[in-house]
């Protein structure tokens, strides 16, 4: 049994790792940390967790983490744990970063789309990216995981096969996304307002999102040569759910069919990734509340394109339930555990 | 470890009996029966489940379920159950049937507001309400259990306290319903069709809905006489959720608090009951997924009227959830095994 | 041809007074004010008015707008209008004030619900309440409108015909209402953002609303006598539309065809009211986008209550359309002009 | 003034025809027609048009139709019109295809999209494709329109500019579409239960969908050589609206803000096309319940791609609003006769 804490405890990657931990044998979740609302009860916030946790929030005292917990969830925005994660880095603790802020291997690409300074670079060396299905190996060494963002969690697991094994080519590599309104947080914008979102699809940050050098980083990690992809995010009328379409240029002749068995070969061990039958496709409530990530694949012969398309729940696999399946890992524990739940539906 | 049954397994009844018996340790299930599309695999119909199971669904074979399951569950439309459950009566198996075909006392009130020929008189009688918070020793004890309806859950809840205390007249009593429109099943029609509801509230079976019999049957059993209530239920464009805004004229000065306090002290024992302290409401979302019925309640000193606000997830304590909440009572298992998993929230 | 400013030129109500004048013949609108963002055009805050309106916004100057315009429409926040119309007293201008500030004729009882200083009481008594249907003469004879809340609307329309005939006791009266987000404005809020209200109902303002009183003091003066209605408002996951399901004691024996025809009689001459048969009850999107108000009724035998349903678009017959709608009757043009389009549907 | 019928009354395409007919000075609707539901009210089905329509609904007689009407709209599923329309072609009726009958000019590519039989190759011939910004003296002088669907209206107005002045290559063209739940008609399925697609995205008919050969069409049709494009359609849980995310590989060197001042000058003088500047991008409810085309544009320059951004309201430009452009221009009249509306928003 380890103990934990979460610091960010208001946003709704915590309120996510609450619920997941809940359920979890090996993880006694300890501590709520909200340097903002500390001193108060999150269930007076959230009530839909009355009754789950009664003590109040805490504020963040670096200096004693250690002594009390075994386990850090970073759900802060971007920009918290790049400081904090330094400090921590001689200690036993494991961290776990859900922000941006370890991705970016380059600190002059992290200045360029996150508009600020990086992290030390021996932090970001240290880190450890956490997509289970391809790191698996590094992540069990690992002290620090960054863990992925909700589109590149998406998008890595539908393209990393086809790249591997050289099926499309690098370029061009077209990921259109859309996902559902928590993405965006819990902090109220006009972004976020319901009125405006309603019955609404609009595409946002384009050509500008911080994901994209995520997504090209490990993309041209695995290829071995600089790819550069084409991602447009599309805001949904939906609070959770995300779903990327993606299209290569095809670089052999091959047949959806065959496509499809590659790709259950490349992820026959991975409990979470479930690859569709010819001719089906996952819809982003497939997946609700759940950690898996559902891939669907066809070969487009009039134009030679390779569809993929791939869902997640963006607060589950692409945020507070990779964190745990990257615990998992860590401590040796069963990969699956806390996370086997049936999806939500509908 | 028992084997169960469920009768009528492509509903969202039976999908969400699934969900929840799959963390349940106690309970194996053993086979998913479907006579309309018996021989298919349950994931070809609903994806999410992919990877959870393998077995195709069966025919029901009434005379030898005895022998390969112990509890069967019909979550079944009004009309099946009344007719198999008189077929396994003299059997050892635990029958919970979630439709209504065994809720109403009187075979004539029946007929009246189903429009159909009633359960045999012997068979009704066999039944126990399952509302474990009121009915929880005969519960214990009991054979077939005739789940209760998504509304009368939420309604009766929320008034039984008030009317046994006689905090309030029994006349008029108006309780004015919202539901999500899973509680309408999972058969396409123009009441459900997406761009019918999206967007839009509507009044449904004003005056006429079949739960009106079973909420006043139960009133009048607290009440020690004949209450009848005015319920008009709404269909909300969301898919769960139930929430039941209730109104009833005091027979006494009392105060919010004091009102509070009463419903705290009626239900401390109950685990799935949370009462809202002063001023505070449920959403309907702060029990998604669980089993929890939550209920805010408000003096209104002007009007001298009562206003109890209780809400639910209408496929888990309203169908599902409760379902195995009562099973697990009748096994003498731990009330909330299977059930103590947090909300999905947001 | 008369013309027209807007005050408070960004909010939804505005944006659909906008909408709704630009195809009436009789009305320019000349100028929009908005002290928080004049000089911006009003198509960078709202794309979709894109090539409508090329004039920026511009700050209020109180003394020249009588020499440019005609007409003003107060499209703002409670607390603005009751500063300003009273510095308007003496001009020629048509005011139309869609906030609350004029609507409670008591200093004593605005302060009490609204928190804050009343209007001049002046002012307050040469304002006529823009309920058309109730007080056409006075509104034609009007300078100062207040125009009525959303929630009043539906409800006073709802109730005054069974009030004034005497056909229900003056207590108690339950009005649940239910209304879109939109209500809440445009300000982004934990009470307005997406993912906390999408696939979620929450009754809010529980006794408190600042509805009660409007609708308690017209209610009043219908019945000659005191009357303090149970009201209480739920926010629905939708972006417009509004429905108040309402209950009161029959005080005479009366069957539904009965009360049918009592309303269609009532409101025979009112263009924008349509009474449903027997058995039929409004759904909120079949006003979408226009100024009808539907109303459906029901005689429930069984405990003698009165059921009303009454259904807005509360952007609509709720605020910008009401507001038109009692400036065609102040200036003595067709009630309908630029009113009367086909609902939005679906 | 002409009259009109309208045939297949029951659709959300002849519902918005009937909406936006009732504004419209020139044209009288004489007669809904409705095979399935002759001699009912079509407000008994659709209550939001009780007050503007009294007239029940009538049997199709072909014979006498040319006595009765002038303008005939086609509001009929796949396979009705390509029977009809031949009928009527010696007659003086106009005649608008909203169905997707008559756009594939190749017979044997219908057969293999539709998979059905095409029209006669006269009537083929015969009909203009009714997209006005392109075809517009076609259109003129028409006497049957085929109005493009709904997709390839977005997606042929954002691509042809580009594809025209050889900005893009011809292939790859990448066509993500995002379409309201309306887009698949009024008759229930489980593809459009409320339950199913609310809070999900789901892409169907992947590499199938019939709106494919007619984009190519006119795409080729443009470029004068054949264009295969790659097709994905999304369904968004929103009852209106449809946007295309468009990536198409840059044959030169070209800026966000010349690309932007080359599609402004193409479609200078349409009044239903409105580009966006630089950095601002459509979202779907900008449009709602009008007749715009709003289009964004970035230039990628990582990847060199153009990307696309176009977006509708599904029901109005593409369909019911085209079609109404069409019969202006096929008059004479102002081509924005009865269409320049302020969008409803929000």
């Amino acid at each position: 049994m380890k103990n934990a804490a979460i610091i960010g405890g208001t946003g709704y990657g915590a309120i996510e790792l609450i619920r997941l931990l809940h359920s979890h044998k090996h993880i006694q979740l300890k501590k709520i940390i909200s340097n903002s609302q500390h001193g108060e009860q999150i269930s007076s916030i959230y009530p839909h967790l009355t009754s789950f946790i009664e003590e109040p929030m805490e504020k963040l005292e670096i200096k004693s983490l250690e002594k009390e917990v075994d386990i850090v969830f970073f759900a802060t925005p971007a920009g918290i744990s790049k400081k904090l994660i330094p400090q921590l880095e001689q200690s036993s603790l494991q961290c776990i970063d859900l922000s941006g802020d370890l991705r970016i291997t380059s600190q002059d690409q992290y200045l360029e789309w996150y508009g600020a300074e990086a992290a030390p670079q021996e932090t970001i060396d240290n880190a450890v990216y956490g997509l289970p299905e391809i790191y698996k190996e590094e992540i069990k060494n690992a002290k620090i995981i960054s863990n992925p963002g909700c589109f590149p969690t998406s998008s890595l697991l539908g393209l990393i096969p086809a790249i591997q094994h050289k099926v499309i080519e690098n370029s061009p590599i077209i990921i259109d996304g859309k996902t559902g309104i928590s993405g965006a947080g819990r902090t109220p914008s006009a972004m976020t307002h319901f009125s405006e979102v309603n019955d609404n699809v609009k595409a946002y940050k384009v050509g500008k999102h911080q994901h994209i050098p995520e997504i090209d980083q490990y993309l041209s990690g695995i290829a071995n040569e600089s790819v550069t992809s084409t991602f447009t995010p599309h805001l949904i009328p939906m609070t959770r759910g995300l779903i990327c379409t993606m299209y290569g240029q095809l670089k052999m002749t091959i047949s959806t069919e065959e496509i499809i068995d590659l790709y259950k070969s490349f992820y026959q061990s991975e409990p979470f990734v479930r690859i569709r039958n010819k001719g089906e496709f996952p819809a982003t409530k497939d997946m609700n509340g759940s950690n898996y990530c559902d891939i669907g694949l066809h070969v487009d012969e009039r134009t030679n394109q390779l569809i993929i398309i791939s869902a997640i729940d963006n607060l589950v696999k692409g945020a507070a339930g990779q964190a745990i399946q990257n615990v998992n890992l860590m401590n040796g524990w069963d990969e699956e555990h806390g996370l086997n739940n049936v999806p939500v539906y509908p």
